[in-house]
């Protein structure tokens, strides 16, 4: 066992990136480091070639087989690169097998299917939901508020913006963010725009600790960023969202993904799920 | 054979976002019509036994199985699982067997090692990599312009925002955006902070009949809108791109993860290839 990179090929009829993070969601299960070369729109004999070229260099070079997931819809292609020498992880045909026998029906082998529905109806509410998220980023508009799916409330620095635009991207969710600034504390009250919207308000919370760091590094030294006003803010935030009743998720290690993810199981509003 | 949309069930101890995706992909290679119903964050057999009664329902309720995408690291959950009533697609195991064997290595059976990586130099990259989008969207600041790793130009409604906030999202790479506008082809020249970063430049351009939709919907009945008008800020968006050598790729019926493939492939900066 060497300590260098074992090569990873994602070899893709379409962009490849559902194949690439499925890889690496795997490969996470291994103690070793990995090198990705994601190999997109494979539509062609000729690239199809092209790719197994790469996977064969790879392969004398490095004097080991490189791992290769292969999401190709087209039989033919998917028998060339099958040839290749490595490890073939053929992500398409293993499933579409059993889904045909379950199904009843052959797969239509039409590639790109999903990815060539930029017309349709889904992907204009798409780009209209990340327009919109944009535009209600940290309460800069409390215009159509009414048409948000959700709103995303909580101190400076807790991960709103990036939820939102989450949201908004890959589930076509009209996310708007609002800030909590001490304002609002001395009051004891939501931003007043908000309140006809309690429903759809969801906090997000984290730790003094890390938020302290986090607002180091955008303003070393500032009160803002201090320990102790981290810790004011956090509890009169929480009071808040108590009083109010609103759910709330901590932020602290979980990645953009995971914090969406919870908010939509909390909501209840998983599109996905109830559309 | 119903009309009735087959159940889908994905069942994952983490997000499921991949798992869903990776299904909606192999499902629309067939004529049928599915409803997505996401599991996450399965990490207890309490949880794994109320996934179960779930697809055991909808099993009973529709008189047909459930598709099960699962992605469950835990051997234990995964074989409560396993057992519901549904056709079980194992995207987990049936990919970890090959790879332990090729690696040489047991897989850790660590349930949310990628997704617990919050606290990585690469998460906090992505996070700086969105700020950087947000506020370099639109050409609103010319600071720091040096820092981008892209900068995507086009004329009004091309698309660069939504591929600017996703390669940031996806890639964590500060990929600005600056507009073309009537005064830049008057000019005959790029907007002239974007002149020392020529070689980081990638444009977006779209068909003239698709561009006056999107700006009907926008600005209905306006000059802006206007077919004529659209085919003069394409035709001279293009002469500029060609006039000084910029790579372009056409948005139209291309979804934002096609175009931020292209970019990618073009610029040959794609992190995960070359990282």
């Amino acid at each position: 066992m060497s300590t260098q990179a074992r090569i990873v090929f994602i070899v893709s009829d379409g962009t490849g990136i559902t194949a690439e993070n499925f890889s690496q969601s795997i490969l996470a299960q291994f103690e070793a480091t990995f090198k990705h070369i994601r190999v997109p729109f494979v539509d062609s004999p000729e690239k199809a070639h092209d790719a197994v070229s790469s996977i064969n260099q790879a392969a004398s070079k490095y004097e080991v087989q490189p791992i290769v997931f292969t999401t190709l819809v087209n039989p033919e292609l998917n028998t060339i690169v099958g040839k290749a020498n490595g490890l073939i992880l053929d992500m398409f045909q293993t499933f579409v097998a059993p889904l045909e026998q379950a199904l009843g029906v052959k797969s239509t082998h039409a590639m790109n299917r999903l990815h060539h529905n930029a017309d349709t109806e889904a992907y204009k509410n798409r780009i209209e939901a990340i327009n919109y998220s944009l535009a209600h980023d940290d309460g800069q508009s409390n215009k159509n508020l009414a048409e948000a799916d959700v709103i995303l409330v909580g101190i400076s620095r807790v991960g709103k913006t990036p939820t939102s635009l989450y949201l908004a991207m890959q589930y076509g969710m009209k996310a708007a963010n609002y800030p909590l600034i001490p304002e609002d504390f001395e009051r004891g009250q939501l931003p007043k725009d908000l309140i006809p919207y309690r429903s759809k308000i969801f906090g997000l919370m984290i730790d003094a600790e890390r938020l302290s760091e986090i607002r180091n590094e955008r303003r070393p030294g500032s009160n803002y960023a201090k320990l102790e006003n981290c810790r004011y803010e956090i509890n009169e935030a929480t009071a808040m969202m108590k009083k109010e009743s609103i759910p709330w998720v901590t932020t602290t290690s979980k990645s953009i993904e995971e914090i969406a993810t919870t908010v939509l199981q909390s909501m209840k509003s998983d599109k996905t799920i109830l559309g």
